[in-house]
């Protein structure tokens, strides 16, 4: 038997996370030989709610859950862990101006990344959830400067499955068919979904759907798509968030089958031309537990245009907390 | 590529099917190599939060997810149907009396029934899990006369997890090293949990605990773990019971390793004294597709009393709903 894996989630009394930790525990993202030790982190009024989730997880009886942590402490949260799924973040309340947002995250953000820094395994993988998740995760890179850098990742995989369902449905057929959708740039409406490179059944897709409909319909729809769960569904999205950390994640650890690639959130490292250090959405490759930012595609002045636009408000975005770095 | 399963969910808008869905459509249930189609009903004014989980299911990209029917027309949902899982049914309102409780939802499952009957695969496996669950199947089973109909069953894996799971942290292990619990009887506070052939790492669970804490602790806090629930979450098992629904099914369709057992409502075939047609919750093996009783264990005179008040309570439900049979 593996040695099991500590898995720290934040916000973990919340809906993305009732959505999240079952299918942890059931061997969904890490594989079905890994045990986990989930280590859920809480504020101290969530702590009642969080133990009542610790009891159905216990009433499922899953093989592998070796453990659960309930915890108010990022110290005991973090402690040794492999993996941490930052999914709590403040909501934007009424009034509330998208700064004030930054601010109060950023504050969240530093502060837990310095607790990463001291008590983490210093090769764990971090994704972070909570919005503004780019900035979030570039600002807890900032305070954790012990880890590897390449590690601190944010959530863009949600966009990029929903891009691959558009793109199925536009075209008739499944998602099993599509590969090569990107979602490059910012998790927010800035955020540019791509079709260049995608295939429908290895067809070019830029040949089955007019240029009008992925520039005037798809990508908005797929980045106002949040907004258009929230209007049907009276509450944002949870479960398909929470799919979403799975797919990233399981992709990362475990791999993926060569041909194909996914959107990532990742540190730049200047590849084209962004600025290196923001947290930014590329396509990239998956094998022995790291990704690979994908190389050398040629950008279309249009798409370029959106991936700078992306690249502006990222870096506006880290003006604003730039204390907090 | 195999063929998609049709698998038609009641009650689908509501908390257990949003932790359940999700888990199906990811192969959870079935496997990773077997495609499906949702089939989802609801009454009519839950239609619209049901048209938002399917938009969340989409954006997941399910690579085994066909199809996803949305429908308000039971005819619709159970057509062609290889699975039901009948998670919908009407809650115990303020001031209801058990009786009418028992008769509003026999009305329901004596409606659905006939639908089955009429329009779902012949050899379909149903799993009720709607509450009064057993006396609901046991409804159903005598309105789908053309129905196979030992494959009518109801869910009590989630009493037979929560077993393994207070057996497992009294004897300071994990469940892995848990085999052989029971679940006999009624899904209710009636229910017998018995850990007479209950082992822990090979080993008889019974030279490990008192009886005492069997009888007076382990069996009632088993029983009542649903009570316990709502009062730590402030509303009822969700995750925890698509987790046994997840757990009933994958082991009847696929299979479980040899030499364990677990618990499953089924229609009687009289084993154990158990009047014939009601449906009991007994020990079995799955493998096949199918599963077998566990026969000629040794009843004590302790346990054998409380099987048959169980039964009783059964006995009494059936009574009550003797019209809609």
């Amino acid at each position: 038997m593996k040695q099991p894996m500590r898995v720290a989630v934040t916000g973990a009394a919340g809906q993305i996370c009732y959505s999240l930790l079952f299918r942890i525990a059931s061997g969904e993202m890490l594989g079905n030989d890994q045990p986990v030790i989930l280590q859920l982190l809480e504020i101290t009024p969530a702590l009642k709610v969080l133990e009542a989730v610790k009891m159905e997880l216990n009433d499922c009886a899953f093989p592998l859950l070796q453990d659960i942590i309930v915890t108010d402490d990022p110290k005991i949260a973090f402690s040794q862990t492999d993996i941490a799924l930052m999914v709590g973040a403040k909501p934007r309340g009424p009034g509330m101006e998208r700064a004030d947002l930054l601010k109060d995250n950023g504050k969240i953000f530093s502060s837990l990344g310095k607790v990463i820094n001291e008590v983490a395994n210093k090769n764990i993988k971090i994704c972070v959830v909570g919005n503004p998740a780019n900035t979030n995760a570039y600002i807890l890179a900032k305070n954790a400067p012990s880890i590897n850098q390449r590690n601190i990742t944010a959530l863009t995989r949600l966009d990029h499955n929903r891009a691959l369902h558009q793109l199925a449905e536009k075209t008739e057929t499944t998602v099993s068919a599509i590969q090569k959708v990107i979602i490059w740039g910012n998790h927010s409406t800035t955020q540019v979904p791509d079709i260049t490179y995608a295939t429908v059944s290895n067809d070019r897709a830029k040949d089955k759907v007019d240029d009008s409909w992925w520039k005037d319909e798809f990508m908005p729809c797929v980045g106002k798509r949040g907004a258009a769960v929230i209007a049907a569904r009276g509450s944002s999205s949870a479960a398909s968030a929470a799919n979403g950390i799975i797919d990233h994640m399981r992709d990362w650890c475990l791999g993926r089958a060569e041909g194909d690639w996914v959107s990532m959130a990742v540190p730049s490292d200047g590849s084209y031309g962004v600025q290196a250090g923001l947290i930014y959405s590329y396509p990239v490759t998956c094998q022995n537990g790291d990704y690979s930012i994908v190389q050398n595609l040629d950008i279309s002045d249009f798409v370029q245009s959106k991936m700078t636009e992306s690249e502006n408000e990222l870096k506006s975005e880290a003006e604003l907390v730039k204390e907090l770095i």
